[in-house]
């Protein structure tokens, strides 16, 4: 028997297609509405998330039971743990997101052509976006959120170890939201953890236009070798710093610092430093005695272990590893234009950054690169809606197609063209 | 054995995984030449086409015969052949992207944050983009004008119908462009016909950033489904006209007549008429009457049958049959609220449009059809490059991410972002 035929598939499949089917409905009216009816959802939504505070701590309450009997990491369980606090900035979140300007409707041109035709190209929203993640719960509340304001309807898949919670805060978010005229599939949670759930998401294509996954390496590759739906790729930060030989070591030693230690499990925070060798002698054992006062592990290439012996011999592995964590792979290199070869070579084409005194060689490096962001003398770790200005994010796209790097609200919407004549006809 | 352990899949793998690799090194050098030099290397390829016109003819001769034996159709026959005249017509079209503007380096947007970091959004080439085509050999000079003053390299892969043509015009293209200083690696084309070469390109993700596929609908359902680079489809038009109760007939007619007729065998031609109820029978026999004169069968739902009787009853599927040719469906509705229900359910979201004189009418439509292109008064066989004033296009997208409609220069580039700053870390 095939596994689609059993009888579990057959009713997964149905309630998954139903539940696509009215996010289709719900997307069209989501459209049509006014900023300010979407903004009053945001706003119910945000109050119903904390009126509803108790009944979303008693399932975080399970959720966190269950992952200390699975023995889950002090880390995930903080992640996952939620708290009056904690709620409370989810709502806030919400509101922050109402006071966002809104991307629909947006007139990108206007072109009148020869023949009288008005051409006008207009954002509206992308539709319906699948949104599969993991752990944190508070995804759940940013992702509706964004979603709602950028006018698409949402289809959920969280985690199964926040599976109780999720199911909680989407109750609260779909009952406050549905409360101030919210279409009633707006917003929608899977309510299964099952991998043969995120099967059939994968190839909703009639229902879902975009699927955007947040998570681990495995989330990832699981998700762009299963879906025939578009993919937009939030994938992991291998970012570089390179230090050039005119520079202000000062300047370089306070970025690596930031880059690397301020907050080390963050996508944009850097794996791997290049110095120029020219400067290895000089610079080499200050960026060391630096990175390892704060705890840093070093590993490094021949060159730089010749020069700090206490670093340990890097294996091929190292230099498109995410270490997310205190370690760091440091390599030499003779010029920016080897600098730009190891980078393209090795970078998740997230963030990379140059520091130099001479702005010929930070033109090089600017052009050179193929990232998403690309630093001249700053911290890699500004790549983040926020700092870039976009208010909010719903995460950042390691893709070249639609979104790159921070994607908020405008990244959430398409396009169409409206031609408007009066009788044309083509010869 | 498995099959991709067998010598001979062995052999494309390690074949296709080299010119990936060449491509991926040519799209840098390409991202960083002038557009000068990128026109210089078009102009080279026109020559070279032209002054290869009996080599192109006599592989063309090779692919006639082939088809001629294994019974091609006449349309199919006359699609693949190539003549002096449609030669030169190609090398003409690679002049004519020398004209365009050049898509790479514009500013699309500035900011100086409050910390004084300065973030700029540029628009850059996408990289590396796989063409997945069938029989139409002009697509391979097409295809590869527009990718590379884009700035992209080019993986071409052509239909088995017309592999000796198209090895023959990507000889001449490469060697033209290569003594103008085209990178080696910006146009290829993949030597074999076999499916499993396909099967490869489209898990090449370490080398190809995007694929387009360009075709019948089993080639796309076929690149969709296997593919885990981005995908932009091409599919196909399924599109409508919606005639309004408030209407000028002539117009009405003149625009069906030019939608339907003019060129019925591309997919920005009408598929389907919808017929306010009111006016049908007033308009419905007139319209029945001109494109019966025209050749054109009439299908048609339950009310539309009853005033046109020589209609034949549609079934479900001609709903969503693209038919390309003098075929056409009509159906009745109340009003335009159901004919954009009606609409929405079964437009390919290619190009659809309403006659009508009532402007309220019209906004409804405008807004509330979820297709690419959304006319008012006007024949949808305007949805082109060409005529929307892109100046060429390497096709229109029927896909909601990245770009939408017709794909011209710019949609062929993404953006990054570059992040100046004197020293700034996060706090």
């Amino acid at each position: 028997m095939r596994k689609s035929e059993n009888p579990e598939s057959e009713e997964i499949k149905a309630v998954l297609f139903e539940m696509g089917e009215k996010a289709r409905i719900a997307s069209y009216e989501l459209a049509a509405m006014t900023v300010h009816a979407k903004n009053e959802c945001l706003m119910a939504m945000a109050a119903m998330l904390e009126s509803s505070t108790d009944e979303i701590l008693a399932a975080n309450e399970k959720d966190m039971r269950a992952g200390m009997e699975n023995a889950m990491s002090v880390a995930m369980l903080d992640r996952l743990r939620l708290s009056h606090e904690r709620i409370s900035e989810m709502a806030q979140g919400l509101r922050n997101v109402v006071s966002l300007e809104d991307p629909v409707g947006r007139r990108l041109s206007t072109v009148i052509r020869p023949n009288g035709l008005k051409i006008e190209k207009i954002s509206v929203p992308i539709g319906v976006i699948g949104i599969i993640y993991e752990s944190r719960p508070n995804v759940t509340v940013d992702a509706a959120g964004l979603c709602l304001k950028a006018g698409n309807a949402v289809i959920l898949r969280g985690g199964s170890e926040a599976i109780n919670s999720n199911i909680a805060l989407a109750r609260a978010l779909h009952a406050g939201g549905t409360k101030s005229g919210l279409p009633d599939g707006a917003v929608q949670l899977i309510p299964w953890t099952s991998r043969e759930a995120v099967q059939v998401m994968l190839k909703m294509n009639q229902y879902i236009n975009l699927i955007i996954p947040r998570g681990g390496e495995s989330l990832i590759k699981t998700v762009v070798e299963n879906s025939t739906i578009p993919v937009i790729k939030h994938y992991k930060g291998v970012c570089h710093i390179y230090v050039d030989c005119e520079y202000d070591a000062d300047m370089a030693l306070r970025i690596i610092e930031n880059a690397k230690c301020q907050r080390p499990g963050v996508c944009n925070s850097i794996e791997k430093l290049l110095i120029n060798e020219s400067i290895l002698n000089e610079f080499g054992p200050k960026a060391a005695q630096l990175l390892t006062e704060k705890g840093v592990e070093l590993r490094g290439d021949e060159k730089f272990c010749s020069v700090v012996p206490s670093a340990i011999p890097a294996s091929d592995s190292d230099w498109s590893e995410e270490y997310l964590g205190l370690v760091i792979t440091v390599g030499v290199v003779n010029d920016v234009e080897e600098a730009i070869y190891h980078i393209n070579k090795w970078s998740s084409s997230h963030s990379d950054g140059i520091v130099t005194a001479n702005p010929q060689t930070a033109e090089k490096f600017l052009n050179g690169i193929d990232s998403a962001a690309v630093y001249w003398n700053a911290s890699t770790r500004f790549t983040d809606g926020g700092e870039f200005g976009m208010g909010a994010e719903i995460g950042i796209s390691t893709d070249k197609i639609h979104a790159r790097g921070p994607m908020g609200l405008p990244e959430l919407n398409t396009y169409k063209y409206l031609v408007i004549g009066n009788g044309q006809i083509r010869d």
